[in-house]
C-alpha cells in the first residue's frame, strides 16, 4: 500500500480486520436532551473511549501492523504532540518494536506522560512546522526507521476510517456525518468509509474558526498553508495533507466553523448529559451542529468524539471560565 | 410481587425483560493501567452510561412498569434527594402516569433540575429522614398515590439487579463483584444476580467511612440507624433497610471502607483513564479495590460505576484541593 495514495473502501475494510485484535469497538451513544436540543437524533461514536483515548490508535495501528517484519524492525518515527505520538508508541510496542515521537517542546506534559509511558523515545523540537519536519528528518536519517504521519499517510486514513465505518454498522440508517478536521485523516476516512456505504450520506467537517485552514483551502481550491492556529483545540492546529486534501474536496459537503465558546459550551453538555471525559476537539461536532440547527433539523446525524485526553484542571478551569 | 419480600433471581430475569424496552444495556470497560495500579482485572459496568445518568433507573422503571394500570394511573410517590427522584420521574413520564417526588431542601439545584425536568412534582421538605417519611405520608395519603422506596422494595431491588445480571454476561467469568452501598438496594440484587449465576462470586460492598453504617450492622448483626453521615458520596447517605439488610448478611462477604480523600482519587482515575464522567458514589468500588490490593490480587473484579450526575464546578473544586 503506497502511503501517497488514497485508501479506498477495501482499505479500511482491510484496516478493520487488521486492527481488531487491538483495538476496541467503541459504543455509540445517544442522549433525548441534546437530540431535543439539536432538533435532530444524534449518535456518538466514542472514540475517546479508545485505546490511548482517541481515534489515532486505530490509524497508527494499522500502519504499523501493515509494515512487513524487516521495515517493523527498523522501528516507527513520528511527530506529534499529543495522541498520535501515544498512539503510534503503543502500536509499536504491541508489534514488538520500538518507536521514536518527535515532540514540541510545548507539548503538554500530560501527553509526553502518556507517549514516554507506552515506551517511546521522545525527541523535542521547536513548535514551529519547519523544525518538527527539520528533527523527524535528522531522527530518520539517523535511526533508519519508518515515517508514519499522523494523517497524510493512506495507511492512517484507512486505519481512521474504521471508526466511521463501525459507526454506520452500529447505527444504521445515518444521513449525516460529522467529524473533526485538522489535518484531515479522520475525516478522510470517515468520507471514504461512509460514501462506500452509502453515496448519498452527507460529510461535514466541524473546523475552529481559528484554525480554519481547511474551510477556507477547501473554497479557495488549493491548500492553505503557514497560518497560526489560535484555538483552544489543541488537537485540531495542523493544516490539510497532500493526500487528505483531494479526499475531502472529492467527497466533503461542507466545512462548518465554530468559535471556542462554542466549542466549550458543546464539551461541558457531552460531558454533563453523556457523561463524557472528552477533549475540547472532540466536542467540535457538536458545536458545528447546535450552531447550524438548520442544517441539521430532522436528520440522522453520527458524529465522532474523537478523543478524550485532557489535564482535567486546565478543563475545570475554562468551565469555570467560560 | 410484594415489596417487603426479598426478590429472587427469577424476578431479576423477570425485570430484566419489563425494562429491557426502556433501558439502555451499558457497556463495560476496561484499562490496562488501572488494571496495572489494581494488581487485578477490573471490568467497569458503566451505569453513569444508564437513562437519568445512574443505575437508579432499573429500579424504579421495574417498580413502576410492575404496577397494573389501575395502580399506576394513581400515580407515583418517592422520596429522593437525587437519581432516584429522576429515575421515578422518567419512569411514571414513560408509563404514562404522573409523580411527586419528596426532597429535602437540601438537595442539590442540578438534581431537583432534573427531576423537574422529567416532568415530576417536587414537595419539598427538611433534611432529617423523619421530616422526609412525614412528608412522603402526607402526600400518599393526599393523592392516593402509590408509593415506590428508593431501595427497600423488591421490585426496586430486582431491577437494580439487572445491572449485574448484564455484567456478568458481558464479563463472563468474573468471580468478584463490588458495588457502592448506601440503602443497600443496588449490592442487594448484584447479590441476587451473582450467586443465581455461580454461588462462589465474592460480593463486597464499597461504602463511605463517614457513612459506615452497613460495614457496623453487619458487624453488630443488627440494623444501626440515626447516625449522621459525613462523606463527599451524597449518593451514600442513607441506611440499609428492613429488606435489603438480611439479603446482605446471606451474601456478602465483607463490606469494606474508604475515606473521602481516596474516594476523589479513585474518582479522578475514572474520569482520567476511563474518560467516564462518574459522580464520587460511583468511584467508591475502586477506591475499596485499590485500598485492599491483599483482598482482589489476581481475581477479576466487576465494579458497578454507579452514576455520573455531578455538579462540574463543585466536582472541578474538589480535584483541585485535593
Amino acid at each position: 500500500m503506497n502511503p501517497a495514495t488514497p485508501p479506498t473502501a477495501s482499505d479500511v475494510l482491510a484496516a478493520a480486520a487488521r486492527i481488531a485484535p487491538h483495538a476496541h469497538v467503541t459504543p455509540v451513544l445517544r442522549s433525548s436532551a441534546l437530540d431535543a436540543m439539536a432538533g435532530c437524533e444524534l449518535h456518538f461514536k466514542c472514540e475517546n473511549l479508545q485505546r490511548v483515548g482517541a481515534f489515532k490508535f486505530r490509524g497508527a495501528c494499522n500502519a504499523v501492523f501493515s509494515l512487513d517484519d524487516a521495515e517493523a524492525a527498523r522501528g516507527i518515527v513520528t511527530q506529534s504532540s499529543g495522541n498520535h505520538g501515544a498512539a503510534v508508541a503503543l502500536a509499536a510496542r504491541l508489534r514488538g518494536t520500538h518507536a521514536t515521537v518527535v515532540a514540541p517542546r510545548s507539548t503538554p506534559r500530560v501527553k509526553l506522560a502518556a507517549i514516554a509511558g507506552y515506551g517511546a523515545r521522545i525527541v523535542p523540537c521547536e513548535t514551529a512546522q519547519a523544525s518538527r519536519d527539520a528533527t523527524t528528518a535528522e531522527v530518520l536519517a539517523d535511526t533508519g526507521g519508518v515515517l508514519v504521519h499522523p494523517f497524510n499517510d493512506a495507511r492512517v486514513i484507512a486505519g481512521q476510517g474504521t471508526a466511521t465505518l463501525e459507526l454506520l454498522r452500529q447505527a444504521p440508517g445515518l444521513d449525516t456525518v460529522v467529524a473533526p478536521v485538522s489535518g484531515g485523516g479522520l475525516l478522510s476516512g470517515a468520507c471514504i468509509a461512509a460514501h462506500a456505504s452509502d453515496p448519498d450520506i452527507a460529510m461535514y467537517g466541524a473546523e475552529p474558526l481559528g484554525a480554519r485552514d481547511a474551510h477556507d483551502s477547501l473554497a479557495a481550491g488549493e491548500r492553505i498553508t503557514g497560518r497560526i492556529a489560535d484555538t483552544v483545540c489543541d488537537g485540531l492546529r495542523a493544516e490539510l495533507g497532500s493526500v487528505t486534501f483531494p479526499i475531502l474536496q472529492a467527497h466533503l459537503r461542507e466545512v462548518l466553523l465554530a468559535d471556542d465558546t462554542a466549542v466549550i459550551r458543546a464539551m461541558r453538555l457531552v460531558w454533563e448529559r453523556l457523561k463524557l471525559v472528552v477533549e475540547p476537539s472532540a466536542a467540535i461536532p457538536l458545536a458545528v451542529v447546535l450552531g447550524h440547527p438548520q442544517r441539521f433539523a430532522g436528520r440522522r446525524v453520527g458524529l465522532v468524539l474523537s478523543g478524550g485526553n485532557v489535564d482535567l484542571d486546565a478543563v475545570s478551569a475554562m468551565f469555570v471560565t467560560s
